[in-house]
Parts: C-alpha cells; sequence; structure tokens
C-alpha cells in the first residue's frame, strides 16, 4: 500500500501543522500561540486568551474591548433550545445533553453550512456563548430551578458562575473558575480537538464538529478524569479513611489513580501549578482546606511511589468542588472553556484545509475469502 | 518532540491495525472481511453484509435469523425521539436532525456509559434499526405525512423504503437499495469511520462515536459528493443542455466534477461497477433511463478528457433519484448504511483500546512570546 506503519494510537505522529499550541512535554512547557500558559494564567483572562487563540496574538485594549462586547452580545439561546433542555430527561447527564443541544443549535443558525473564516468567527462566538448557557440551563432545569438571564456586565467566568447560581459571585470564585478556563482552553491536537478537526475537514459545519469533540471530551480518558478523582476523595472521606492508605491499598491492586500522568508531558503538567494553588487559595478563602489537603498527601505520595505528577485534572476536582460545583459539571465545564481552542482549531483547519483520511494495516482473513452461499454453510 | 513528520491529512499513515476492510487501490479491490464486494454485491444481502462485518465471517441459517430477528425487534423509537423531531424545524437538513437524534437517543439507552463488547453490540442493532427509522419518519413529519410504523416482515431496505414511502416496494427497487447498502457499508479508514474511533478510544459511548461520524459524513468532501452529482444533472436537464458540453465547460473552468476520483482507488472504485448497472436496470424497470444515460455520457467523457474514474457516488445519484428519493436523503441513506460499518469499528477500537491522540507541528510564533500588559499595548 506505500503506507508506514504507525504507532497505535498515533502517538508520537505529526497529523498537521498548527501555530496555536506549543507544548514541550520534556521541560514541561505550554504555551498558546508561543505565550507561555504560566504568563496566562496569572495576567490574563478567558476573554483575552480566546482572543489570543482566534486571532494569533495579543489583542489592544479597543481590540478587547469590541471582542468581549461581540461575546456578550451572543450570549443568547433559541427559545427552542430552551423548550428542548426543558424535554430532555432531568436524568441525562449534562454531557450528552450538551452534545445534543450543541447538535440542535445548527437548526438555527442563519448560513450553518458556511465554512468560510469569517463564518466560523461568528459561529465561533455563538457556541462559546451558547455552551456555557446551556450548561448552567440544564442544571438549573434539572434542579426545578428558573434558567438565569446571562448578565452583560460580568466576564465570561463570572457570568457562568451566575447562571448556575443565580448568586453575584465572588472576585475570588470568579478569579479560580477563570483561571481553570484559562488553563483548559487548549491543548493542541488532545482527542477531542482532533476529533473536530477531522469532521471539520470534511468541510462539515463547525456545529458538527464541535458537536463531535464533546463527545469525544465525555470519554473517562479525556475529559472524565477529574471526576473519577473526586469520586476518589468523595469515597475516601465518606468511608472515613487515610488518604494515602487508600491509595497505596489502589496501587497494590494496581488500580490506576486518576489525576496522575500524561501522554505529552514527562514532567509536571503546568496547569497543574495554577490548579494547585488554585485549590489552595480556594480552600484558605472559604474556611475549608479539607479536599486540598487530601488532594496534596495523595499528590506527594504518588509522586514518591511512582514517580508520576499531578495533570490537569488532578487539582482541577477540588476546586471545582470547593467552588460548589457538582461533580457531573465538570466535563461540561471543561467544554465551556476548550470550545475556544476547539472554535481555533476548526478555523486554522478549514482555512488551509485537506481531508483526513489514513489507513489501516489490515490483518484480517486474508482475501480472497470465498463467498458460500448460504445454503452450503 | 521525537515525532515525525506526516503528509497532510494522514495520506498514506497507517493509523490502526484493522481486521474489517481490505482496499487495495492499485488493483480497484474491496473486500469485507477478506470477501470481495462483487461477491457481497451480487449475492449477498444488508443483513448478512452487517453480521459478517461485526462477526468476521458468514453466517450460517440459523445464525442469519436469529440477526434478522434482532434488529427487526430493535426496530423501536422511543415516544419522546419522536415528539423531538416534531418539534425540529421542518427546513431542518436531515443530516443536522439526524445527528441530533442520534445524540438524543442516548437519554434512552439502558446502559448509556456501557463500552463492553455486549453493550456495543447491543447498542449497534438498536443503532441501525433507529437511524433508518430517523431517516425516514423525519422525511415523512417535514412533508406533514404520518410517520409509518416498521413491518417486520420486510429486510431492512425494503423496511426503509416503505416507511419513507407509506408503499409495498417493488422486488427491483428493493433489491437496487439493498444493494447501495451493502456497497456504502464500510470503507475502512473513511473520515467517518476515523471520526468515530477517535471519539471512541476516549472511552465515551457508541453514540457520541457515530453522532461525530454523522457530522464528519455531512461534508461535502465526504458524504455530500453524490448530492452534488445530482444537483448538476438537475441543473443540465433544467438548462436544456448537452451534458457533454456542460461538463466541457466546467472542466474549462477548472471546476471540480463531483463523482470522480478517489483518495484511494486509482482505478475504477469497485463499487460504481455495481451502481452503474443498478443506475441502468432500475431506469429500464421504470421505463426513464434520462439519468442513467446522462450519466454515462458524463462518465466516458471525464474518463477520456482527465483520465478519471467513476467513484461511488456518481451513479449512487441517479439510482437515488431513479428510486424517487429526495436528494436531501442522499447523505442519510449513506449513513443508513454505513452504521453497520461504524459500528464495527467502534466495536473493534474498543476490544483493544489505545487513545488515539497524535501530535501537531508547531509553526506558530517562536517561544517564549513575551506577555505585555494589555495597558502597555
Amino acid at each position: 500500500m506505500g503506507t508506514a506503519v504507525a504507532t497505535k494510537g498515533l502517538e508520537g505522529i505529526v497529523a498537521t501543522n498548527s501555530s496555536i499550541c506549543w507544548i514541550d512535554g520534556d521541560a514541561g512547557v505550554l504555551a498558546y500561540r508561543g505565550i507561555d500558559i504560566h504568563e496566562l494564567a496569572s495576567k490574563s483572562t478567558f476573554e483575552e486568551t480566546a482572543y489570543l487563540l482566534w486571532n494569533g496574538t495579543l489583542s489592544t485594549l479597543p481590540e478587547l474591548d469590541a471582542f468581549t462586547r461581540r461575546l456578550t452580545e451572543a450570549r443568547k439561546l433559541p427559545p427552542q433550545i430552551i423548550d428542548l433542555l426543558r424535554s430532555f430527561p432531568k436524568e441525562a447527564t449534562p454531557m450528552e445533553v450538551l452534545r445534543t443541544a450543541v447538535s440542535a443549535l445548527s437548526f438555527y443558525d442563519p448560513n450553518e453550512k458556511a465554512v468560510d473564516h469569517e463564518s466560523n468567527i461568528r459561529k465561533s462566538f455563538a457556541l462559546t456563548a451558547q455552551i456555557a448557557m446551556l450548561v448552567a440551563a440544564f442544571d438549573r432545569l434539572r434542579k426545578g430551578k428558573r434558567v438565569v438571564d446571562p448578565d452583560p456586565s460580568l466576564s465570561h467566568a463570572g457570568n457562568f458562575l451566575w447562571m448556575l447560581t443565580g448568586e453575584k459571585p465572588s472576585d475570588t470564585a470568579t478569579r479560580a473558575l477563570d483561571v481553570a478556563l484559562i488553563l483548559h482552553a487548549d491543548h493542541e491536537l488532545n482527542a477531542s480537538t482532533f476529533a473536530a478537526r477531522v469532521i471539520a475537514a470534511t468541510l462539515s459545519d463547525i456545529h458538527s464538529a464541535i458537536t463531535g469533540a464533546i463527545g469525544a471530551l465525555k470519554g473517562p480518558l479525556h475529559g472524565g478524569a477529574n471526576e473519577n478523582v473526586m469520586r476518589m476523595l468523595f469515597a475516601i472521606e465518606e468511608q472515613g479513611e487515610d488518604p494515602v492508605e487508600h491509595v497505596r491499598q489502589m496501587l497494590a491492586e494496581k488500580k490506576k489513580v486518576s489525576g496522575f500522568g500524561h501522554r505529552v508531558y514527562h514532567t509536571e503538567d503546568p496547569r497543574a501549578t495554577h490548579l494547585r494553588k488554585m485549590s489552595e487559595d480556594l480552600g484558605r478563602a472559604s474556611g475549608n482546606t479539607k479536599w486540598f489537603d487530601m488532594s496534596r498527601k495523595i499528590e506527594l505520595f504518588v509522586n514518591a511511589e511512582k514517580k508520576l505528577n499531578a495533570n490537569v485534572d488532578f487539582y482541577s476536582a477540588s476546586t471545582y468542588t470547593t467552588l460548589g460545583i457538582d461533580l457531573d459539571l465538570f466535563t461540561p465545564i471543561f467544554a465551556t472553556s476548550r470550545i475556544a481552542g476547539w472554535a481555533a482549531h476548526v478555523i486554522e483547519q478549514l482555512d488551509d484545509n485537506r481531508l483526513i483520511r489514513p489507513r489501516a494495516e489490515y490483518v484480517g482473513p486474508h482475501y480472497p475469502v470465498k463467498y458460500t452461499p448460504l445454503a452450503q454453510r
């Protein structure tokens, strides 16, 4: 076939050129458009980060104002979509709901088939605003509460907490979520982003690409990992166990401890550094460092025993729980941030497109297998 | 990064081992589980082909009976899904509707998160039966007609035509659609199947994988091509043009003629052989060979002028139109068949899974780009 044999899972295979995200797994570097994630996490906002991801450079003040205004104005859901959310079973997982509702949003897009650069930018604003609204609205509806209208005076992070809780969030809470959104906004060709690019490369629409990405993010090996971290912490607390003993037992039983190790990073995941601090700061501000303390003990133990570093998922679990966010909203919040990166990648893919169509190495029955008529089998 | 540079679009890159589909692009061979597509197209049925794709070998008669019974029994849609279809705008494209409805079906799956082999098989029966039902039901609803209940005495192909038209289909029509479904059932790592595997490999559920695959198939570079072929034929007829002159003009204007050439085949697409015959047979049976005749003239001209062969899309256009099927149902019918292959690939992926996570070659601003505070920009 003239094909090369790839490593399973395309590990180490370059699937495309991209100018969005730089990862140096050995040095533990993550940078968006060349700017270190530490700079962005400590100095920037989600809005500024989304601007950077979509435009390639940092904005001027007027550019950022225009960008923020456009994002704020995009905070609209068609009334049919709210009806749709109401019609879904309350027990449906928020990721199924998000996947379905994002797919349905294309019905109401004024030009759902358009895949040119400007249309994709317009749709990216809409989807970024709407994904946050969908996550908050479904959580309210399933709890029998009224849907909270967005507040145009609030940032993306602050408005999300407002729509979720119906209460004006503290500056500490808003900043914590904002940092989490910055840290999760992009990560090169992770599985959901890669799925989005594969779908977009058929010249299908961005709603299709993002719907597929949400489906991929839903997987326990991708977006679902911080839920598993939190389930472990809850189980430890419920059983009144010592966290280190619990994890020692898990390792003895050859069980995987979620939130550690990463295919790309061979050192500390640079996002973990900020989430560790965020988890601690939020704990102190709320007077409850229980989840942080437990996490820290586990981290030190796993690090010493297995030489594995905490990844982005490990401290996002205690951070979100300390913010009062339900377990099954962790991955939807990941989507609320990653839409910025997904959109950047879809736009980049379609600006210079080629169908993504690899080959398989055939290892089945040797051709030609005889077709025996049914009566003779 | 220790990575290799790939050809754009992963062309020629082996992404996985697979024992499902064998393609020899130089010899023009397509085989499912080692059995030549010509054998299957002339002797088999969609049900037998789906059994083969999912199980790896041809069935015995009792096995095929059990398989067919299970597929027939899976022809059920939750009433909420019919309500959902009714709530969608009548102008929505059937592919958007299918993507959204398949996503919503997971709400009603008794164990939507399960990804073990048996659960995937159970869900594959459900999805194969339900995708056909969704396509037919939405087409009826948008035309203000009642939804037609499935007829358990009919084959998958025959029942689809029954649910679509509300009339018992002729043997010729049933066989034509059955052959089209066999021919479209799998094609190795085409973009939609690859998207399904990327999504499934995160251990997300099969509804997520198939929803993503439908989004990819929707793209004009993938499932949408036969629609474009038919649009061209309709335009030629409407303007009373000579088909060869029309295409000569297109080529002079450097326009792409849909339905010709294929990334993998360098000779005739073996599926085109059968669809050409099907288009001709159906035309003769219905006393209207107009679309076949027009197609044949174009094929001979493009073949002579550009050395390009007709692909699977070229004659499926005239075949479906002669069957009385609307233009925008061509791609949904493709999905009605390809679900067999998508399911086989998702099952294979999850039977021996590894996250699919390639790398990108970073070509953006050189790290580290300085973060200039907003006030100083």
